[in-house]
């Protein structure tokens, strides 16, 4: 872990940002501003180490400029997993170029990378109206956590990366969001069998950063293998519910 | 049925809404001046018998005080069907009261209600900012759908009640959402076989109004039986992928 998120709280308690001019104050762009801030706040401790991932990969390629290409551009990451967590598509990768860098996307899967030593510290950050009681959010397609760790079991890559989640808890004080409480917590810290999976929302991970347990003590590898289990076993249980629930009733309609 | 469309799309082509001060242009809630607007020009064909949805649910609880709680509720519309689309939930039923009404959800089946000589005419207002491709929007979930057709069967409902959508195509010109096209689909004329469903999206049907195809010929009853055999189809078919892309290539990491 390369970033002090203890100290990043304390520095970021009871700062305050504009309230956005556009939008409802439940959506995902209301708490934007902060996450902004946290991004300078981690560029401050890591100036030269500290990116958006759109600007990770823009760095990458425009300092090879003669790698092209979506294939070559793959090779330029020396760790395939955090590379598969990384990167854009074929389609977008392929078109890249100087005079047509990635912009910021909404869907990417990390707000801010921080690479040191080549040690990767991805950090999702999630804001939190907490004047209103809220679903957890989307956190990470439980798909792509299970092809990211049968990714880290095949190429032996348990110690290059991490995957950490901010939560900034904010209320609106007249004009401003003021930032009441933060709070941190790394995923390969949870235990995985506990992480909730909900198919009907694109078969996201939801969580609340604050309430996630954090008292796993297996290894990496052990992580991966017990998620990959807990996968399977909700995907199964998850075809098993909808014969269930919209087969089963229904039959006795159907000639 | 009971409004004029071609009628309702001359009356509102080229009509122009002020844009809204708040939100980005493509959100739900650009459109939403758009529905009021329509909800407006069905009103002037049919004064005494058009509502929002929460309007007919407050006009029919506040002409019946004495009944009160959701079991006795349920009673006062006279078909079970057509009460399964349109009432909230039980807690919120319970809890009715005139000085406790329903107000105006996101997630009401249908915009605007038109009820003449006992039947129910629902219609759901589509907006889209044809300056953009989009995805399809969520029409409706497919096992509310399926369940809906399963009461039609039981209760032998099949002529008191359609489902209609109306699409307003619009663009921004200056401060301005102008209407460029409107158009009109009934629900039970689109074959029902032909109907997708997202089950990632939570299991909505998806489609543009102006691309639904129309030309189901047979009878309402036979309509109810072809969704609930495609949707139980597609149900089994989505249960088997789950199990070929989530299940089976994790399963060999898992001892």
């Amino acid at each position: 872990m390369i970033v002090n998120y203890t100290d990043l709280i304390q520095k970021i308690k009871k700062t305050t940002v504009l309230k956005p001019l556009s939008g409802t104050l439940s959506g995902h762009a209301t708490g934007e501003p902060f996450d902004k801030h946290v991004y300078a706040e981690i560029k401050k401790q890591f100036p030269v180490n500290t990116f958006r991932q759109y600007e990770y990969l823009n760095d990458l390629y425009s300092k090879n400029p003669d790698v092209i290409g979506f294939d070559a551009r793959q090779k330029l990451v020396d760790s395939p997993t955090v590379l598969f967590l990384l990167s854009r598509g074929k389609n977008a990768t392929d078109k890249w170029s100087l005079e047509n860098p990635f912009e910021e996307k909404q869907n990417d899967t990390a707000d801010i990378i921080v690479v040191y030593n080549d040690f990767y510290e991805l950090i999702d950050i999630k804001t939190r109206n907490i004047s209103k009681s809220a679903q957890p959010p989307n956190i990470i397609s439980a798909y792509k956590l299970a092809q990211l760790c049968a990714r880290m079991i095949d190429n032996k890559e348990f110690d290059n990366f991490t995957v950490n989640y901010f939560e900034i808890d904010w209320v609106l004080v007249k004009d401003k969001l003021v930032c009441e409480d933060a709070h941190y917590a790394c995923l390969f810290n949870a235990n995985p069998v506990d992480l909730y999976i909900n198919w009907a929302a694109a078969m996201q991970i939801q969580f609340h950063v604050c309430d996630l347990d954090q008292s796993f003590k297996g290894t990496r590898e052990q992580w991966a293998k017990d998620y990959l289990s807990h996968f399977v076993n909700q995907a199964k249980k998850r075809a098993d519910n909808m014969i269930e629930k919209f087969v089963k009733p229904f039959e006795k309609y159907i000639k």
